[in-house]
């Protein structure tokens, strides 16, 4: 499906594809120049609270105050670059992502989104226009916390410190995976306050913005499959996760002892996955959003053996979806086959505690005002779920209503090779630009 | 179900009960005596060729000595204790077990065998019975090599190098995961020959016996589930087995992408070694006798996440069963599932050689011999397949008919806990003794 050329466009569409160009050098240069301040050499390795994450944000300062924008921070390292609209005191859009990234991962995932932000605010001052209302970008600091800390946190650092939804209680049990030490020292060491997590009042006063909006590549294969640009998000799938379950078996002989005496672990495990496959996949054909997922599953590499009967087996279960109420009927359905699995075949399963967490719905209204945006401004796009977790989810759960972009993406996140087309970050810049004048 | 008192037994089965009585006490102190001088603290440490295994057999060479039996060892280590019978020049009965042990294991598993060889000579001699031809004892070395040796090797050392069947090149690719030498040197090292092996000429003189006798202690739950001291062996399970089967799917993220662009290495495995377990109960309940055991099943630890699709999955898998078709027929099917559901998932499985050892099926005739003999000496008995490997399936492979005489054992076998009754005991080797008369 190629792209309309801007010359079929209506005027103020066309406009705007023009300008969109014409910014995109602010775009192409902070991705390069970020690049080669922050790349580990496989990839980007902007750790939270990091001299990389701060060059990253340095260079996104940098780009902002040429722009002439207002640059702000606040004392958990976010960064607010605002474009003053007409009227000051009416709520306004803030969008943006975040900057830092996984170990050797990609350039885009994140940084996309505040770079989109500062590209689309270049594009409106080319197109000369002033918006209604402030527009701000934010630049948020250690979303990916998850791929860096061990223990007990939800990642998202930086978005939850300033919306005042950080349990501090997570500050001391994540636990830096190279270093040892607790997010608070890292927090602390790289000049931040965490020590102001504790009042949970956060730093953003969400009676001054209207919505969130947040540019981000897909990190699946559905819009490139699909051949299609843009894509906006409905909703950002909750998740319920048993991370450590168990089934207790009893080691013994594999030929001595006939399959009636057997507690075998593997085939009780085994018999558990498929039947929650099933059911999982019953679910969609019925026109259920939910991914299923068995991460982990293994032996115990100490007792294992081909001539035993395995006596033990851990593994993990994952759901996602984008109704609640989804992964409730696949937790209890987990919980009443296991039961009925450990009774037939002798086994016990400890499932564990599955800490489901809600799906956040986009915004319809302003996903719908996305939609229409794409018509007039002749962007194919289509409606995607988010599987994965985004700074845009933590807006959503603090009262701000959200709305997302996707953007294609080839080869998947969370790795050096992932790899999102300039001509398609334009397209989604130039929806977001269209957004804000909204 | 009561064992009836000796009283009430005719003549003959009487005087045999009285013998193998008072014959008991060879037994006894042949127990007590290697369970001090080899164990580890925990259990039995009988390290093929090693002190340990050497003291065990001195200590069954001085009661053969006692008992006023010729002595003969071979160049491989085993020990030969033969009472002449009257016809000194006609093939004879050759009995036994092992001597070895695994690591930390029951006192029983082997040397319970060889024991109950002597003990029956003993009985014999008690009741003033000169056999009709020569019944040797032998105490086989090495059979457990497979607790302590790793690499590629079938285990049964002594057994198989005693008959001329032990592939040369196993001495060098067995290594003892201990010290990290070849069983080669370690047999050199206990002052035996492994050079031997390369004549491929055994030290035993097949036509000189005929037939292979071995009690042993059941590894299995049944004689004690059905409430039976002795099982008479109907055959020793074949096997056929998968060591290192691999599924490869693709990682990807577990929330962003859709499930029909998966290749998920755990849910294709799930579903091959659920879909083999229903196959393997549709030939139990046809009446085919097969065991089915995935002992090891395992995602790559390095790289498994709760949140990745897994893209690896490495099992292994292994059928037992009485009948070869019906090995071969399960390992057709693991095959032909593998392709189907390689096919439907997008993955791919690499199963690897699945080795298939022949069953070695009892001789009818003593099986039937044996039969009788209960009934006469008033022992209740069963007929059971052996799951387990034995030396009894090397003289079968070698030609030599055999015959094996289980014994009501708890706690399973290859562990310290392992639990024979001597009354049971006593019961299976006055039906060797018992046999060793026809």
């Amino acid at each position: 499906m190629p792209t309309p050329s801007t010359s079929a466009l209506p005027g103020a569409a066309a406009v705007l594809a023009d300008a969109t160009r014409q910014a995109m050098p602010v775009a192409t240069g902070l991705f390069e120049a970020i690049a080669e301040a922050t790349n580990d050499g496989v990839g980007m390795a902007r750790e939270p609270y990091s001299a990389n994450e701060q060059k990253a944000s340095d260079l996104l300062e940098a780009k902002a105050r040429e722009l002439a924008l207002h640059v702000d921070k606040d004392v958990f390292g976010n960064l607010y670059m605002t474009l003053p609209g007409r009227d000051r005191d009416a709520p306004g859009w803030i969008t943006g992502s975040h900057i830092d990234s996984v170990p050797s991962g990609g350039n885009f995932d994140g940084l996309a989104g505040v770079v989109a932000g500062l590209t689309a605010i270049a594009a409106l001052q080319a197109a000369g226009i002033v918006p209604a209302t402030d527009i701000t970008v934010m630049g948020v600091r250690a979303e990916e916390a998850s791929a860096w800390y061990a223990g007990a946190h939800g990642g998202h650092i930086g978005s939850r410190s300033a919306l005042g939804i950080l349990p501090p209680a997570e500050l001391d049990s994540a636990i830096n995976t190279r270093s040892g030490r607790t997010l608070r020292e890292h927090m602390a060491e790289a000049g931040f306050s965490p020590d102001r997590v504790e009042l949970g009042k956060g730093t953003l006063d969400l009676a001054r913005h209207r919505g969130w909006l947040e540019l981000h590549i897909e990190q699946g294969p559905v819009l490139e499959r699909l051949g299609l640009p843009v894509g906006v998000v409905t909703a950002i799938r909750g998740s319920a996760r048993a991370r450590s379950s168990r089934c207790l078996g009893a080691y013994t002989h594999s030929g001595a002892v006939p399959h009636e005496y057997r507690s075998d672990a593997v085939l009780a495990t085994v018999e558990l996955v498929h039947s929650l496959e099933q059911e999982a996949a019953r679910l969609r054909a019925a026109g259920g959003d939910l991914t299923y997922t068995v991460g982990k599953l293994f032996t115990d590499a100490g007792l294992h053996s081909i001539t035993k009967v395995p006596g033990q087996v851990d593994f993990c279960l994952e759901y996602r979806s984008q109704e609640r109420a989804v992964l409730d009927h696949m937790i209890d359905r987990a919980r009443t086959e296991a039961a009925r699995i450990a009774g037939e075949r002798r086994v016990a399963f400890d499932l564990g505690s599955f800490s489901p967490q809600d799906p956040a719905t986009m915004d319809p209204g302003f996903r719908a005002a996305l939609n229409r945006g794409a018509v007039e401004l002749g962007i194919p796009v289509m409606d995607i779920p988010s599987g994965a977790g985004h700074d845009a989810q933590d807006f959503v759960h603090a009262g701000l209503p959200a709305a997302m972009i996707f953007v294609r993406n080839a080869n998947g996140s969370h790795n050096a090779k992932e790899a999102m087309d300039y001509a398609d970050f334009e397209l989604g810049t130039r929806l977001l630009a269209w957004m804000m004048m909204q």
